[in-house]
């Protein structure tokens, strides 16, 4: 993948325009072959699948009717065949179809006749804002989700559900939806913590010393925290519309915990801001070291030229080859010269101490700690 | 045209005062004269005529009781005759068709003794943002347009109604406005790309190589994202109009088609503020990068200037004419000087390398890349 | 006047505190002495007067008494006697009769006994931001405006009354209200015009060539924008309360006219934000563009002074007068010195080449315009 | 006073941490002694009285008694007993009198059982900055004030009262609150008129000439600012509440003066946020034009020094002491290397030209102030 | 405590991902052991115990039977035993209590079934910027408070239940829970005080001298507002919902007493915004002055290179060894070329005198503080 889309990609940017026909489905034909993994359950039993194909779909009505929640989890959306047929079993509307299938979406939630749409969007471990789109739609017994790529977070969750037979088994789809979000939030904790490392670092090189590389990173964290924010905020819109709004699909006791998750997206914008005032201000530190040391370097120049440059006009005022220059013939001329000579370099070195121009060595670089070793926990 | 019209053009500012007389038309005589374009159809039949003339109008009466939506098409504002005529013939408020003959407006959305009247702003394609206004009267049975400049980004559209027999043909005029709105809409995701990349573009010239060119260049992008987001944000506001408040004109099939139109303007905000702050970025990187040339360019002077001066400094005294100079006379005095010469060259050399002040080559000048090779999707 | 009291002007301070005690009459002695125009109408006749002094106030009851609409201007408030009788004879609030008599309100409607009292900011001509202010109360059958200075932006509007039979003659003092406001806020739009012109020459300045002249221009359109903004932002707010709140002076189809006079203020604050912002950006490209220039010229005099310096010291060298100096016995030993400084010169080109220090003429100084030749409208 | 607490004094930042218990009284021992000024009036009678020891309280009951409204104004809060007993005597609330009798409460209006509690800042003349707090509490027929320092704007209020028997001494203490007030928000305006005159002026300087003590100015005329915003907006949002809130104290009358009074800090509050962004392009004006200035000298030293280095080398070449160097015998080698010399000084000056980077005399220094001159009132 | 984990502490960042089961209790295994202290009140009796091991905890239902308030108040997360215990004896809700558990919650207030949650954060003394989380569980006739650190800022609450008998002694927990805030909030302000002095010093340096240490501790002052401001907002919001919302544990006397202490956060946060703006200023300031330096360095530079550099030009000249030299050989050559540099000299000083190039000396370093002088309090 040649690095011109490396933007466009972390934006999540359409690559193309929309269908002209509205609600038409168009699947990028380099997309993932999808794999539809089932699992319904309810207190009692658990059936798990893995369904390869399009005629396996058919096994679907039956499962759904024989459990209280059926989750149908599609990674890779490569087959317009399978999306359609899963539309038209589940009853999904075109339009929410069509921006399950699309991998740009803000994170929402709309109510289409019936069902929930939710959209959110995962992101990978590290800094590097790989990201996928996973679209939710929740019903009375089902919930069928679609992601983009391979592999996500949900692993934890699928054992809970294989092992645990307490809330998460006993309760409705809209406790596995709110299972789901709360893995997606949790995800980027630990990328925040990596953007808090790295900002530290950064700034402690800044302190320390300045080239132009740690410009290009302190830029490049920028960019991704904007990244970043993008990301959150909508996520965190569409959670607290599932908290407040009167939705059907979901019942009391599971909005207590939509709430403690949109509350967790309540700390990572509050991070994702800070972090993104901290970069700012690095930026800021950066352009003022590098005006100190512009200043430093410009001192040191004036410093040396000032003193050097009217010693070597007396020089060159004796090297001048006139007949009569009658301080040539003085006997102690050439000692005068440098008696005048030491006296000019002290006195401007002496002015030079009093406006403060002379290097003072590098004590300053360091930043001053003591203040931050008190008590902490 | 003169250049000196272009920033004007772009903000689409009004040439001359409005009339004394308000829902006076005037018409600027050097604008294209108006073609006519009507299709009228039903889920059965479909009637397309181009209607040149002010006396061909009359047709108009007949085909719009014949046919449940009669579409029509002005492209051109040049002849005020056929704009008056249509105002009398569908009932057109004068202010809203003030409003629709001069290409000035914001986008929104007007209530008028039963028409509904919408303004939006259509973008060309490019970067040029080049843009036509689109003013729509949506009445119970039709939906006349105004167009500017003759070309749009309808024809997709028209042959949707000439082809299909769907939803296009069994709605009514609101779902043809949405149809046209959700083009307009659309129309912004390929502009959004361009600017996409150039910025990316931008960036890495920037972290590459510094020149007033690029400077330029990122100026002109962030005055074009400003265009942009004043073209976009009354969009977005009109369109949230048209679902939330409750307009006789648009049925609820037709509404949940422009939430989804709607949440494409959503995303297109979130880019146009996203790359309007990466833009902001930009200049500050190169504002940054910049100083930190200037640092080197001026470490670079300091260490050769600091070094030779002095050096210039002392064989200038041994040029001196003075009779009496012990120094000149000694057998090694030469190669003394150069003794201590290098001795102070090699002094000062020591103390810039502690102060990290030699250029240590180009090693700084890449971004590193090594953490955006993730995964991707 | 002095200068020294432009700015206090520009932003129509107070000069004065406000009287001890509210709803008293303070007038500034050097104000104009008033001139009253009476324009008395209905559908049918057309009375118009100039009353000089306050005597002949006393034709107001009966004019009042035979005419719908009957349209009181006092241009000039020098006479305090002529606005307490108009106080007196219309019913005018003192603390709104203080208001109007005082010339630095912000726009704003308030009502005061069943009169309404309106106050904008009208601006005259060019970018001098000289202004006026507008206070006009509307009652059932009249309306009373006071203008502080002579001159205005109505008489267009005078025109229409005495011509027209239409809307303005057969509307009541609501309308003509209406009137008014669209003729003030018509008259920012040529004043707008201006600055977008202003701007666009700014920059195109800026990018040919950059002095301090220019700094000055920018700072001076970036201060009479604010003033702009302050003026406009209260007048939309006050046309927005007009539109928006059930104002029994007002009637149902003077409102549609508002809306679209409030509709055009929209447009200008649009328009006063955008131009903010582009000469914020001027501002920073001044300023890229003149550390841009630094660095052009401290790269020359690096390369220059780094090229010379060592020579300088080289030749110095055989300047010196050593009796023991054996280079300067050999016979090619001034061609070996030319050889050897040719060789550092040269090395140093090269490494100034391979570093992209040497200037490259002005390529650099054009802004791009091949992607701004678009089709335009 | 040590300067050491100049800024928490401008910023009215508590001394100490709030006592322990919430309502308790704690009084800094070293505030000035209270004096109580009590005026009692109604449309007949007007009492008098300043009371100097906690005993002579004693005939505050009688007075309340006889008068339609007792105005208790209290300055200096150095004797806790005084406090108390007013509180007793009026009922005042103990979390309320402790606001009162701490200066370092922002403006509000608060109900305590059957009290109006309202706090708001007095500004002193000139740009220092001093104030004071006022804190009234308005029962229905009294009103009790605290001050903390001796000296207030009330003079005026006081002998309206004495002389009128107009409004003020007809209405309720709800109208003395206002008129306070009134006197309170009018006494900013002559500091903000000061501010004005110091913005034009620093603008003045720093397009003339530009010097560190401008910079420091520039900065403090901010911070002041600062404290000035930040005195002013909760006053506004106090006087709001006044005007909107459904206040049982205040009767629908005085409702409209305040409405006036709250329109005044809106005027304020405009000026101070003008006056804020201006200082802000005052910063940005010094920085860019020291930018300018550096760029200025940095052209001159490298005309200079790129003329004259080389001629220097020149020069240097021939003053070499090689016993064989040709062009010294050469008989016009002298006049030659002037042509030389010549030669290269005038090519560098061409090339200079034609880069427009020969200083260009202090035309550029002056502001454009033709289009200023307009019309202006 | 390594230091790489310095930035990510004060921020409170979550060390590990949330558990994966939601609601479950994980405890840091390093954590201090909890001390439980137990105080229960009513106005008769006081009884105060302190329960060390979890069995002890079994004497709580009698205490809380005895008692109309039960203060329980765990210091220390790390035995995981008695927390649930706790948890099951107060009904508490397990994803309120895995909230308390973890050290990065936002201040919050929360409703579980009957129960009231609060969460705030308490600073420690110092520009430290260490914390605490204080998560408080009220109940009908108990609160539960969890602390993650040893030592606390409660003393004087508990001081004045064990001596006083009044308000606190006879209120429900809903005043103990207030005065817990109250006390949290005013331990703020000693830290607010510390940053005040701090900027005002970090002002008086810059303005005085500038050098690379000062813009270390600007940069963290800056930071260490970000994180205060951070912890203040939340904490506001909180207070804001409790004296707002319809809370059944909070009685409207209490809310008196809360409105208070929600008016203190608000003197925080303008405290805090305005310190982040100085603190801005600072940094903007910096700038200005190290710009101002440089050019000043710059000017020193270029006058005396501009004056010498010729000058040893012409020196050179002279020293040039040609056969035919005429001047060399004039009489008064040598006095000539003297009067010849030293009108050079004389000239270019004069253009430096009047483009104000020369250095004025130290007169600008001081700050005017004349205009601070006035009255003060």
């Amino acid at each position: 993948m040649g690095k011109s889309h490396r933007l466009r990609k972390m934006l999540h940017q359409r690559r193309t325009a929309p269908p002209p026909t509205p609600g038409s489905l168009v699947i990028d034909p380099q997309a993932p072959r999808p794999t539809v993994h089932v699992m319904a359950y309810d207190g009692e039993k658990l059936t798990e699948r893995d369904l390869r194909t399009a005629a396996e779909l058919k096994q679907l009505p039956q499962i759904l009717e024989q459990h209280k929640v059926t989750w149908v989890n599609v990674q890779g959306m490569g087959d317009i065949d399978v999306i359609r047929r899963l539309g038209d079993l589940f009853g999904l509307h075109p339009l929410a179809l069509e921006d399950a299938s699309n991998d740009h979406q803000r994170s929402k939630v709309e109510q289409y006749d019936g069902n929930l749409f939710i959209v959110a969007r995962m992101l990978e471990g590290g800094t590097t804002m790989a990201s996928d789109q996973l679209g939710m739609f929740v019903g009375k017994n089902f919930l069928v989700s679609f992601q983009h790529l391979p592999g996500d977070c949900f692993d934890p969750l699928r054992e809970r559900i294989r092992r645990e037979r307490g809330i998460i088994r006993t309760s409705g789809p809209d406790y596995l939806a709110y299972a789901m979000l709360d893995g997606v939030v949790d995800s980027y904790f630990p990328i925040l913590e990596g953007f808090g490392d790295l900002i530290e670092t950064l700034e402690e090189e800044i302190i320390r010393d300045i080239d132009a590389d740690i410009l290009a990173r302190v830029h490049q964290v920028k960019s991704k925290l904007l990244v970043l924010r993008r990301a959150i905020w909508p996520l965190r819109e569409a959670l607290h519309q599932l908290v407040r709004d009167p939705i059907p699909q979901i019942c009391e006791e599971t909005r207590v915990y939509l709430r403690d998750c949109a509350d967790h997206t309540f700390q990572i914008i509050d991070l994702v801001e800070t972090y993104r005032e901290l970069t700012s201000n690095l930026m800021d530190l950066y352009h003022s070291a590098i005006a100190n040391r512009t200043n430093e370097v410009m001192q040191v120049l004036t410093v040396i030229a000032t003193i050097f440059i009217p010693l070597t006009f007396i020089v060159g005022v004796y090297g001048m080859n006139f007949d009569y220059m009658p301080e040539l013939r003085w006997k102690y001329g050439y000692f005068a010269v440098w008696g005048v000579m030491i006296a000019v370099a002290g006195g401007l070195l002496w002015l030079f101490k009093r406006k403060n121009w002379l290097p003072r060595g590098n004590r300053a670089r360091r930043l001053p700690t003591s203040d931050v070793n008190g008590k902490s926990h």
